[in-house]
Parts: C-alpha cells; structure tokens; sequence
C-alpha cells in the first residue's frame, strides 16, 4: 500500500486537511471514475507550468497579463496593493472596487527574512512612478506585519505626490457589539463615521 | 484563470471539500514548491494503474494480493466480511482481530440498483466452500442496507457449515447514556453481557 499511504501523505500536507480528511479524498479518489482521477491529477501537476504571474500586477494568470491587467476599461487613476493573489478574487466579489491590483506576495517580516527585496515592491514603485496614479490603497491584512508594510509603502510613495490610504478598520457588518474584541472596538470608535 | 478554476472544480468534488476549501488548496498548490505539486499530481494520475483489488479478498492493493492476504501467520479459519476497503485499516488499527478480510464493495440497495451480482459476493462463496474456514463475521455497517446483506449472506453460507457472527451493537465505548439513541440502547439491553 505504499502508492496510497504516499498520497494519503501528500494530502494531508494540504491547508485544512488531516490524515482523516487525506485518507477518506484517497479512497474517494480510488472509488471515483477514472476519468475524474486522471483529470484531477493532470490539472495538479500542470498547475505551475500553466499559470505564472501577470508580469505587471503579479497576481496569477495563464496568459502574460491577468484578467484584470488586461482590462482596459478599469480606472488607471487607483493601484489597490494586496498580500496574495487570492485577496483579489475576495475584493472582486465585493463589486465594489472598479481600480487595479498589485500583489506584493507577502509582507514584510525581518524575523522571518522577509525584506523589501522579497517582496513585489520594486515593480509597483515603477507603476506608480508613471504618473496616471493618483491613489494607492494598501489593503494588506490588519496585522503588525500588514501595518508595518503599508507604512513602509507609504514612505517609498509619498515624495511621488500619490495619495496613500488604507482598508477603514471597524466592525463587521452584522457582526455583535458584544463579541467585539477591545482592539477592533478602539479603531471602530476612533474611524467613526457621521450619521 | 480557466486552469485554476478548474481545478477548483475539480477539487470541490471531493468528500468534505467546499468552494471554499477547494480555492485554498488550489492557491496552497500554486504557492507551495514545484515537487511537492508535481509529486502530488503524478501520485493521482497513477493511483489507478498501481492500485487495483486484491485477488482474493478485493482489498485495494498494489500486488496481487492485498498486504493481509500475503501475511500467512494470520488465523486462515476465521474471514471478516466488510463493506469497503477502508473499513480494514480500521479494524487493524484496533489490534482485536487476527483473521482473514473480504471486502464486499457496498451494500445490497435495491432501490439503487445494487444487487447481489454487484458486489464482491461470488469469490466469497468460494472462499468459505474451500473448507478452512470456521466463522464468518459479518462487518457490515449497522444500517438497513448493512442488517439486510447480513442476513443475505447468512443465508448463502449456512449449509456450508460456518458460524456466522455479527459485530455487536450497544454503547460506543467512553460514550455518556444520556446521548445514546433509543435504538442503541435497546440493542445495548438486549445484547448486555454478565459481569
């Protein structure tokens, strides 16, 4: 068994996934048509070789520019800077967001050496030194390393006349007063917004 | 993104894997290094070539016969039938059984169209006619589709001459009386062993 004890390995490594949730995707996958199996895999392992990063935001895509790069009808005016590829599918669901992207593909974390050179910084510096920018919106994650790194970019921009701003931090919509921790519930009072 | 989309898809199809899950393994792959995806995928792709049933008993193995049935110092009078090859590593992992397996790959369901010709039945007719074995013990799940193959295969088997057994039923072990349900518990009465 050591083709199905290897995969059951190899799955567990998955984000989310333990060696119950691994061995039942194996079984599955053994008791599945033969033709799911064989898709599945063969999508796995061209995965890298298909998708790349867009060579002007960084998030992935399949072709040189991403979906959203390549879509001239977007506001050139807004660069909305993110940690991962991932936030922007997020952002884009929200429908509420009509600039483009630049992905840093991390944050910025000495401890783990994780620098500036690391990161996907030099390449925004370069859009927005072009000049059709007028804001940046740096929607890193609401942590010490997503602060630290918004403040870094805003010292790296300013002298380029681009206004700098970042996600409001408050509450979540339908979320409870009572269950909101005391750091949240300082920024929500603090942004407060006029009725 | 067509590639990764698909392989989202893909992914969502597999037991306990939402869109959410999916979208998350799928960006875990993308960001995780080249082997690991590539090994992952290729594990997949030929997990049907190297795995098939085990000769004698059907487990999933990748030789003729299945790790169990090649182990020669196991009880030869004694064949566990179950449901699914997953059931086996179970029934290893309590250390409690020394005998033989034979997997049936399901259930008897009529309304699904699962009768007797479709499951792993014949070969276990033949086994238990060969002479050595004393007692079938019926692992089936305690279900309908698990009592009714049961007594189905008693049925089969009775004028050969072999003892079968059932798996007893009663109160999971660690378990609280409070949470049991009505017919367990009626089981668990019926079925009380003396002190």
């Amino acid at each position: 068994m050591d083709h199905l004890d290897s995969l059951i390995h190899l799955l567990s490594r998955l984000p989310g996934i333990g060696k119950k949730s691994a061995t039942r995707m194996a079984y599955y996958l053994l008791q599945s048509d033969e033709e799911f199996t064989r898709n599945l895999g063969e999508h796995i392992v061209s995965l890298k070789e298909k998708i790349s990063r867009c060579r002007r935001c960084g998030n992935y895509s399949e072709h040189e520019l991403c979906p959203v790069c390549a879509d001239t009808r977007r506001d050139a005016g807004l660069i909305c800077v993110v940690e991962q590829p991932q936030d922007i599918a997020v952002l884009e669901a929200s429908h509420e967001y009509t600039g483009y992207y630049h992905v840093l593909h991390g944050v910025l974390a000495p401890l783990d050496g994780v620098g500036p050179s690391e990161l996907n910084i030099q390449s925004l510096i370069g859009r927005v030194g072009q000049g059709s920018v007028r804001e940046l919106i740096i929607a890193t994650n609401p942590t010490v390393e997503g602060d630290t790194t918004a403040l870094y970019l805003k010292k790296l921009v300013e002298h380029l006349g681009v206004t700098v701003s970042r996600l409001a931090l408050g509450l979540p919509v339908g979320g409870d007063l009572e269950y909101a921790d005391r750091l949240t519930l300082a920024r929500s009072l603090k942004g407060r917004t006029a009725l």
